[in-house]
């Protein structure tokens, strides 16, 4: 009879030792700021979209956006709404090869906001005959099944000091 | 001996239940998407930034922000970095009560990222005799011990379509 408690008892001593486990990994599943798979990911999503760009393809472009109407993207046009509406956006701002330039991102910095949310900072350049442009990015992403993903984007375009002429 | 086993498997299955709601509520301690004081607490802050601005206290208007070296406002300058460099890009673009004018934030829209981020997208319009001035922001918010506090701007001045003139 003691005996039968006893093993009830470290029976349920066990399972309390799971349930903490169990709980504390899904509240902490990595150890804190050491997301460096989630950072390789982001960065692998930007040099994609770098790359789509460079060969003129903005729909591969657009694979690094959430497909969703709930998408935004803000700027001095305001905010553009849903995939499509961005979409249409860059159609319309770059509407070919020259317009589009060659893309370049630098300078990322990343704040990881929760296990499934980051926000990056970025600078962007385009190196084009009619004239470079570039400034600077407010990257929200959300960690989906998928991936991460942009779920909103804010970009203004800032007149840097020039390299030499 | 039965029952003393049936009493046991009783206590286990008991304190499975109790780990679970705990797990739960830890993991999920507000039910989804009910983020109602969060966004009634971040829509306080705005309103206190609202009437320090309309009262030309632009420090009182900056205790909305994180105060940290770590904070970031982007806009069409690039970055401003930490709490001394916002203040300053606000003196700076702003130095006195008619260029400040009256400040109203407007179509806020909240994104909760997590238990302790959102997002808040939203627009802001200053009235002024020596001309009108708006457009789009994005803010980043982290919920500290002493409340939530903005840990990253992204604003845009945007030509908005004007009233009758």
């Amino acid at each position: 009879m003691a005996r039968s408690r006893m093993m009830a008892f470290a029976g349920v001593v066990a399972f309390a030792a799971v349930c903490w486990v169990l709980a504390r990994q899904s509240l902490f599943g990595k150890p804190p700021d050491t997301h460096d798979t989630d950072r390789a990911a982001i960065t692998a999503v930007l040099k994609a979209q770098q790359a789509a760009w460079n060969r003129g393809d903005v729909d591969a472009f657009l694979v690094g956006y959430w497909q969703s109407p709930e998408l935004t993207f803000s700027g001095s046009n305001g905010v553009s709404r849903g995939w499509d509406g961005v979409l249409a956006r860059y159609k319309k701002n770059y509407p070919d090869r020259s317009a589009m330039g060659e893309l370049t991102f630098s300078d990322l910095e990343f704040r990881f906001l929760g296990p499934d949310a980051a926000l990056v900072l970025g600078k962007w350049h385009l190196k084009r005959d009619m004239g470079d442009i570039g400034g600077v990015f407010s990257l929200v992403w959300q960690k989906f099944p998928e991936g991460w993903k942009i779920i909103h984007d804010h970009t203004s375009t800032v007149s840097f000091p020039q390299p030499n002429p």
